[in-house]
């Protein structure tokens, strides 16, 4: 048992940039990387990538994220500052690289790093999905960094990280309980304007405290009772 | 009272690593760039600046380490590991950036982080000018990282680090106790082929321990002493 880091690449843009992640990986001793719809990867890559060819031709390419995250027990998605006040729930509360550290300390299972466009980072659906945000911290005056600073500065902070016996949920469990919150916010005639924003946040919070298995079965028995309550009630 | 660092890059060979360190460099919210004798630096460098162009245009360039470091109090060198037993004693102890952070926890003064050529690092000559040698932890498989992702590494970790109000010791005071070492190994007679890393070890030691002004004063008292007894004993 122990932890595995998956670096993930959302649509990047420059081959360069790509190597780079990849001889960045390998110095801190990581190996799995994924693109999703990657740009063309020919000898600027390779070059960059210098002694970690390796880790750029045993990368998994995919045209989906969801294919390129399969199996992995927490999504983190790292973003820069946005001063952006909308959309505010999507990206917040974000964490700095060594709060991740301690999250992850004494767990075992498959972490997923995603990084996004060198441009425009993740759309918001793609932010809807990750469990935690990362942020690292940076200047006001500059604050956007290279893609494989990025990785590297993140990795840099995971290389030492204490892995442990306690397990993560399933993705698949944990799936089922979002999507269990969802029928009950329905069942509850939850407002709709506010149920996006709820339904995050508790991802957010579930990503945060790191769910074990037996944690997802007894919310799933919380759920299960307030629907036949809520059955029960409309029998009466 | 603050810390400044100061990133000092030794002949550097590309000119897109240096616009890259640049760049870090403002990520991280620091501004102080010295070259010494480097490649040409003309559009590569700027792109890869990016909004970091201020920085690399500010970079004061030099002929000579000395004059790159001038005014600095500790000179910090940054090396990857290095198999070699072979003058080993130049090299070790290193220290890791998060030791380099602790160490310089609650003090003021400009720290000098150099950074090696990107092919063949620093010379021994150079090595020996350092108070201290820094070593990110890296993958045994993998351990020569781009020389920019150590950049964005170790201002990644020295960002957050807490100044206070202790002063280093003048760099010139510093310079001098060392020579006055020197002196006083002369005058025993110490044995010279282990006077080089004698005096070597000695400054690694004063560089961790991180000297302050009436340190250094008191240190060269007691040599003082010690030569005048060596006098006083002469005569006799």
């Amino acid at each position: 048992m122990s932890l595995n880091f998956r670096v993930v690449l959302v649509e990047p843009l420059y081959q360069g940039n790509v190597g780079s992640v990849a001889r960045a990986m390998k110095n801190f001793g990581f190996t799995d990387l994924a693109m999703v719809n990657p740009c063309p990867l020919e000898g600027e890559a390779r070059a960059m990538s210098s002694h970690a060819r390796d880790v750029l031709e045993g990368a998994t390419i995919t045209n989906r994220i969801e294919e390129a995250v399969a199996g992995a027990n927490l999504l983190i998605g790292t973003t820069g500052i946005t001063g952006s006040k909308f959309d505010e729930h999507i990206r917040i509360p974000a964490h700095v690289p060594r709060e991740l550290k301690k999250h992850l300390e004494g767990y075992s299972g498959t972490i997923a790093l995603l990084f996004g466009r060198e441009d425009k980072g993740f759309t918001n659906d793609e932010l809807r999905m990750m469990d935690m945000i990362l942020t690292i911290p940076t200047s006001e005056i500059y604050p956007v960094m290279n893609m494989s600073h990025a990785v590297a500065v993140i990795l840099y902070e995971l290389s030492d990280v204490q892995a442990g016996e306690t397990p993560f949920a399933d993705p698949f469990d944990t799936k089922l309980l979002m999507e269990h919150i969802t029928q009950v916010l329905d069942d509850i005639a939850y407002p709709a304007h506010k149920k996006e924003k709820t339904e995050l946040m508790l991802k957010r919070i579930f990503g945060r405290a790191r769910l074990i298995p037996r944690e997802v079965q007894t919310l799933r028995g919380v759920l299960r009772r307030i629907q036949r309550n809520l059955d029960l009630n409309k029998k009466i």
